[in-house]
């Protein structure tokens, strides 16, 4: 049996386990204070070409994108997204369990673009009676998206410029951020997205890490006492040692860049293999998740031998999958799926 | 520079990275569903000699009590704590923000007492006026407490047949269990623990775990759907594997219990060099945590040499410190730590 | 300058001034223990056929939206609701704050109906992933609509069973109940609402009174504490009285339901009157607001004789208006209004 | 039977029914527009000295300080209170249902101290942890306190430099301020009470309103989108009028503080009886809640034709009431009163 059903099935990269061994004796201050962390902030800084960027190391995507959106709206504000976005569909209620509206527009291919978010964002203040509702204070875009397609640098530019005419904040959620860069049709690069988004987080649980999302306040803009409020969100830990060694490695060497370049290249493999075969794509992307449309009958004969993830159904006699490389993906895992298949 | 600042300054036990090493690149299901988990949680069980005991694996010790706490009470209830609780001081308003109010105790080194919560119950019900005010819905103890002290098993006792009276759950914080179970006078088991509590954690990050909190849910009473208010409350590791292989590694040949037993060994060390310097005890305890008073002169001289915690000031010459010994103490340390002093 | 602009801008019915008046000299207790809310109770459930029913009185419509959600769903749960539904909309996201999701379903002139309820519900259940996603934990309706449409007894049954056979209440919005069950094609009463709906309630504030709703719990169903709960969400009046006087007048004669009735007489005149004047009907409906396309240039040349609601932008040259008739509505106000229009 | 149970047993004062049913057919806009608002703001304004003030109406206590407290702190900040205090105690936990912990401190009669206050928040920021703590953001005071006990004015500026030298503002629950400013020995006006605040509230309902307490943000210092944020707590009336005709009437002709001085006269006969017939008083103030010791045998006696407070037990054959005069005492029912003790 082998799993292309998400990103997240291995542990971590091995050079991040043997730095947790190297290093696993010394004795560190808690709580994000040890020297790893703090190299691993310098390191991300420098990345983005934003020595004044504020990073901070959280555990997971869930809990990133709340703390984040919590933190940064006032109390009346919610938070707008694609209704395939992440924060409005996937994270069992998290950002309004801390009392903020998903407020959606449609999508196009997980996407959701500058002028609908204009034409939202005016006709909210042109409506007489918005003061009685929820008014927009951030937009969330995931990049890539749930669909693992990707905005363009000028796309990005275009939610970037809507959102400061309202002055309201563009978050950039990266759960899968170089995956995104990485693509061969990307046009951009992380320098990139720290000038774009006021701000963002370089995910490193699908990328490499066992556990681990970090921050990046670009502007001078991170919430007042925002350690005081991660810890007031649960989200503290004790040992930060364990996120800062691990993005300290992963951005040692272009180690973040160089393992999701290699989840792309198995990523294009598979995709040869899935045109081959005549499997029809359910959307087009260059990321590393692959949506394809298959026969419920294929699916069923191959359910001993391969695990991915089911996405819809997309008609009566087909199911729409999705197969996910990752940094951990062999290639020996493609050749078994290229016989599966 | 030694630090006995506290039982979080290493990594993990070397059988904890041994083990993530060993199970890397198996592919395994995400959110807790990984075979490690499942074995971590029987193992667990038998333990507690509660075969239908349900487990959780949780990150980090506010996040749990958060979790806990919240997901247990009804809204309009509250949780009683000592006035020196973790809870109620020290967790940045972790519990208020899920909307629960902790209604204090006078604590004694620590402990509140059967009587006094006896008597707060009994004075809430007879109070004309309690629909106006916030519900007693749970009691939380730390065993061992903030300073160190042990309940014992009496204690214990009549502590949960208050609680029970009333109907309402005891719930035990054990971010520190192993070095209360393992204590020289300690005159209960981890099975009692299981017995007396209706709810409590086995801490990890604070014994031989880089991360991790084992809550037990001990009466079939599991709030609904747990899983997914874990979400909500952003706690859901995608990797659920790194609790799992840690807790399955702690409970495997009673690495917790002996782990814990060499950090009460250490600090027995401690306590006999600390009274053959003559230093007196702030607070007479049996566990890792040994405070003391100590004079401001003495404090500064050694403050190149040795960390420790700050606790409070004793009088206008004295201070009170915080000496924590833990799993990973050294021999060398302490008889370092004898000279300095 | 007359007014159609809403329900709510004249004071309270006669009656109900006279009776406070009345009364005012009386010592009664407070938090809803006078002896006027305890009668008004009683009318309440006798009108509903429902003696077990449990009948509390509130201040406002978005508090009783608020309460009733907040404290009926389990905190995992979300509130099912048209797009166009008040807590979708237009409560500044007084849900969300209470940590509540509002899950949105099309609306067909502000109604939802039973098949769309019934595909989300399974659609739901059917996704391996629902433990990641928002619970359905309640359906809200708001008879009659935000759009002064009204669901037919049938379509109640639909979607009462439909909730039911999912286990989950139906909760019915009557901000408007009155003008609704007054309307000339509505085919249900009082009482078949309060066997349908396991919560609802009866609008005060649109209907002859200063303030207040009266919410019917239909089940032995309200949930535990709700006295507590309601203080809690800071909405316990200590002068219950001004609550108890306004339902009982309510409920005494059937005062209720006759100025409902001349509410719906009086929009009928207005329905002719726009017929005759052949303005087009933005929605057909039988309630007490009328909703009319009107040229731009006509709404600017009456607006310093006519207040009326501006709804939405129809063209670039037409407006959406709404024309409201109350209990207090005068046949000399519609002769004004004839004449303007 | 005669009941000096508590202030708010009656309706309203009679101008403000008068001036109810005078207004009543008005056509007036909602949510806080109409015309008897606005000059009931300007009226609160110029008796406070303050033109640039900012008033705001809502409906009771316990929602009043749920909201200043909510919407002036920053999340992860507490408001700090005497243990006493009614936010502290008798509000079924708002505050914490909102996020926010209440800080308590030592009370003498009702009142904190600025030494104890200094102390609190010097020790807050002295404390090497405070970041893990919840950070003091604002100081709750009721004026006249739940004890009826007065703070001087020398005390206010003191408790209000403390705050400022911390930057954090003085809130005053003046629930029953005009029976505070009414009392003989009180040595300052509303208009100090003003300038010391930073916000404040003057209460209605326990003096002459049916409902309402009206809140002043002394120094511009309004929270954003303050009526959007009392819509999402549920608070905001639609016919805003019911607030504004009340405080209008209120503040006008200083029908305000005439009604609150006979209060106090009425008390102050009270005492004298009290004195005369020996009971001791349990605490001494000056305000219109007066706390007497009495004997259980008495207080069974005289409970046909008696309703008081019970307050707490003072011993086992003694209980402390609270007897509390009104703007409707009647010297008839101090006779009575007089007879019966």
């Amino acid at each position: 049996m082998i799993s292309f059903e998400s990103d997240y099935t291995e542990g971590a990269h091995s050079k991040i386990l043997q730095k947790l061994l190297n290093t696993n004796f010394e004795q560190q201050p808690g709580y994000g204070n040890d020297c790893y962390t703090l190299s691993a902030k310098e390191k991300i800084k420098q990345i983005c070409q934003l020595p004044n960027a504020d990073v901070h190391l959280l555990t997971g995507g869930t809990q990133t994108n709340q703390i984040i959106i919590d933190t940064m709206l006032a109390p009346y504000e919610g938070v707008i997204a694609a209704k395939t976005g992440h924060v409005a569909s996937h994270e069992a209620g998290a950002i309004e369990y801390t009392g903020h509206k998903v407020l959606t527009l449609p999508h196009i291919n997980g996407k959701i673009n500058a002028e609908d978010l204009q034409s939202y964002l005016a006709n909210f203040y042109q409506d007489a009676n918005h003061e009685h509702m929820v008014f927009p204070g951030m937009v969330y875009i995931s990049q890539p998206t749930e669909y693992g397609t990707l905005y363009t640098k000028e796309e990005l530019i275009q939610l970037a410029d809507t959102c400061h005419n309202y002055q309201i904040p563009l978050f950039i959620d990266g759960a899968r951020l170089g995956y995104g860069l990485m693509a061969d049709d990307c046009d951009h690069t992380i320098a990139d997205i720290a000038q774009l988004a006021d701000v963002f987080y370089i995910g490193g649980t699908k990328i490499g890490a066992l556990c681990g999302e970090a921050v990046v306040f670009t502007k001078g803009n991170t919430p007042k006492h925002f350690v005081t409020q991660i810890k007031q969100h649960g989200a503290l830990l004790a040992k930060g040692r364990l996120l800062g060694i691990q993005f300290d490695t992963l951005f040692t060497d272009d180690l973040y860049f160089s393992i999701s370049r290699h989840a792309i290249e198995c990523a294009n493999k598979v995709r040869e293999i899935v045109q081959a075969k005549n499997y029809p794509f359910y959307i087009e992307n260059s990321t590393n998740q692959i949506f394809i449309i298959i026969s419920d009958d294929k699916l069923a004969a191959m359910k001993d031998q391969l695990r991915v993830s089911f996405w819809e159904k997309y008609d009566e006699t087909h199911t729409v999958i999705r197969i996910a490389t990752s940094w951990a993906t062999t290639l020996e895992a493609i050749e078994t799926l290229e016989e599966i298949l």
